[in-house]
Formats: structure tokens, sequence, C-alpha cells
């Protein structure tokens, strides 16, 4: 992991899965990934859900990889008829796909381990898009993979977390975003002046207001990130005498 | 609600706000939504998390209003500086936007019985794009509204959870899927084959496989949907015969 200070390295997740879309399943990805490239210095500026759709997946992909450093996809490389993340990956960089030799070695050892055999089905799982990079992981014999700056990830929310784990060396990453919360024991109505001026004074410190209820109460809390670790303490110091906190 | 057994009404989710992508706070209003819609009977199609930005609002919006029968927005409705979602819909659909006077009414009662002031910060939730439509919710005064084919809700899940059966009965909605779940206590990749060849014999009902684990074991839950319910028993029956279930 190569860590620059002063620049900016973005990402965006698709979230591929008709499951999600009909409310069946829901989501555990998207959050995990979220904290994780924010504890790494990676900004996520983006996120899409679409369904197992050919031109739907490979429409998205292809705008989401031109425009941020990374894209982590999550959902659909299984071995059944539904799971077209591969094949949609390999089309919409217009290569082709193929039993990735790596790939049939790892899953035949895996199967070979506990007396199974690699049928069909299962080799289904060793098929990468050309170029591809393979992503392992702890918990099946079935890789991730990589395709130019596109991570494609399983749905599985245990998978998912050990291929993100095991990509992540190898991730260039920018700044780290610092993050302070000041829980306040008011509603946000009441502090938004005080809070908008303070914003316009540090425009290099983000600052967002979450409105919540504590011990039954209307309140709030503020938080403030930047990369700036100094300027965010200042900022901070700022605000809790500007509420007198 | 008026309902349309043969017509599909389709529907996107665009989430707003800059703690979601940074996973601060996990979003709790996909999944929400994602199966009330369902239940209703409209389709959900897409869904898109962005942050408190408002030229990526604006392009997510009419990207998306233009291609799918209803979006609905979460989030970016408070009364603080970082709440930006009114402004960047009237923004997108190129209209004004002002204090709505039957808001400003809802929300005075509202401060009003609680003993306290409609001040210029609480005022700001009043403001609705020109043409917009009022939202109510039992749980707070601040509304949320409808502007053309967009519906915007709060972010806090009691409230968009409100606001959402408050807009249900106005929706038009179209034919409902219905599912059905058949456990299997086998991993995926043993019931691939005759899974892919089921789904070739049943193309009007859509079949996913989801692997999980049951007591520790590899297991499987396939998922069958159709609008067609004569068509998804049969299909149904035919693949517990076909596994031997």
């Amino acid at each position: 992991m190569s860590g620059d200070a002063q620049s900016v390295v973005t990402a965006a997740v698709l979230v591929i899965g008709d499951e999600i879309l009909s409310g069946r399943t829901k989501d555990r990805n998207i959050g995990t990934i979220a904290e994780h490239l924010t504890s790494i210095g990676i900004a996520l500026r983006e996120v899409r859900v679409v369904g197992d759709v050919e031109e739907e997946i490979v429409a998205a992909l292809n705008a989401l990889r031109a425009r941020y450093d990374y894209v982590f996809t999550t959902g659909g490389i299984g071995p059944t008829h539904d799971d077209i993340t591969a094949d949609s990956i390999a089309k919409a960089f217009g290569v082709g796909i193929g039993v990735h030799p790596e790939a049939e070695k790892l899953m035949a050892a895996y199967y070979a381990g506990r007396g199974m055999e690699l049928t069909p089905a299962r080799l289904r799982m060793a098929r990468v898009p050309e170029g591809g990079r393979l992503i392992g992981n702890r918990v099946t014999g079935a890789p991730g993979f990589c395709v130019g700056n596109v991570i494609v990830m399983a749905g599985v929310p245990e998978i998912m977390r050990a291929m993100l784990m095991a990509i992540s060396p190898e991730l260039r990453t920018g700044a780290k975003v610092h993050s302070v919360t000041l829980p306040v024991d008011r509603p946000e109505s009441e502090i938004a002046d005080v809070f908008a001026a303070h914003q316009r004074r540090y425009p290099g410190v983000a600052m967002g207001s979450y409105p919540l209820l504590r011990n039954g109460e209307a309140a709030t809390d503020l938080v403030l990130r930047s990369s700036d670790g100094a300027m965010l303490r200042e900022a901070v110091e700022g605000l809790r005498k500007a509420l007198a906190l």
C-alpha cells in the first residue's frame, strides 16, 4: 500500500444482484467497503446497485471505471447460471474470458482437500477475463480477480471481506481523511446557524450534521472531516467554543 | 394505489449523503424501500449513492428520472447547511425554490405545539421546489415532497418509512412479482446444472441461487420469481422433483 499524503485516490462500488433490488437480501457490503476505504485513504465517491442484467452491468462498470481510480464490485461470481459478473466485465473491457490456470489449480487443490470433485459447474468459478489477476481468500477456493482498475469480489459478506483484505496491500492510497464527531444534546435546527458560519470559516473542513434521538430527545452529531489534522483540530476547538460544549 | 396486473412500473433509489460514503453511517433505507416496492408491485431497477455535492445529485437525478417511472431519494432535507437536496432537485428540474405555504403552516403548528419557535433554520425545511407537493409524516413536522416523478424523503430511517407509507397510496403500481424460496442442503455448485436447465425451460421465471452456511454446512437458497403465479407454481414443483426435495 503506497500512500501519498497530498493526493486523492477515488473509488466507486458496484453491487450486482437482483436479490438486493428485490429486497430479499439486505446489502451488508457497502458499509464495510466504505469504512475500510476511508480508513486506508481511498475516497469512496459513488455506489451503484444493478440487477443481474449484462447490459446494465456493462454500462455501469464502464461509466464508473472511467471516472474513478478504482471500482470494487460485489456479487455474481458463483457457479450458477445467474452469476454473470465475470462475463459482463470481460464484455465491458472488450476482452475474452476463459479458465485461469492458476485459479483452476487453486480450486482443484481446494476440492481435492475436501474429497470433492472439480465439476464443470465449480470450474465456472475459475473463469477470469483476459489479463485478470487473481485475488485469493481464506474462506473458499474460488478467487476474486482484478482487471485494470476493477476489483471483482464475492457477494457473501465473509468472503467479500477476505478478498478486500487480500487486495488492500496492492492498492494505491492517498491522503487519509480524519474525522471528529461532536455529540450535541440539541436538535440540529438550534445549532444550524452557528454551524453554517463555522463551515464558511473553515472551507477546508467538511462539516456534516446528523440528527438522532438520544435518550428519547432530539439530538445531533456534528461530524468534521479533513485530511489536514492541524486545521481539523482548530476547527473542532473553535466549534466547541462557539456552541459552549 | 392503482395496480395494473399486466404492466411493469419501475423505480430507482438515490441515496444522498457523505456519511454513507465515508462509512460512518450504514444505510438502512435501501433494503426497506426495495422490500416495500416489491410488495406493492413496483420493480426497483437501480440504486445510486452520491455525496452532498450539488452537481453529483443533479446528474444522478436527471439520469434516473428520465429512465424510470419513479425515483425515491433519501437524505439531505434537514435544516443545516449540508442539506442541499431540495436545492439540487430544483436545479435538476430547472425550477425555482421557496418556502411552501402549506409546509410553513404544518411546521408552525408543530413547533407551536411544543412551545418552540419556527426559526429561519427550521423554516429552511419548508423550502420546496416550484410545483412540489408535500408528503407528510407522523414523526416530525418537516414534510418530504414530490416533484414530477421524484419522491424526496428524509434520511433518518423512522422518518423515511413514515414518508414512504404516506406516499404509497398515490403511486401507480404494476404486476406484483411473487417469490418462492427453496432451501437446499447442498452447495450451489452441486445443483448448478439442474438449476440452469430448469431456468432454460422456464424463461418467464427469474431464478437466482444464493449460497449460505446452514448449521455450518454449505447450503443454497434457490429463489424463483414471476408475476405469473400459475407458471411460478409449475416451475417450483418441477424444480422440487428435479432436485428430489
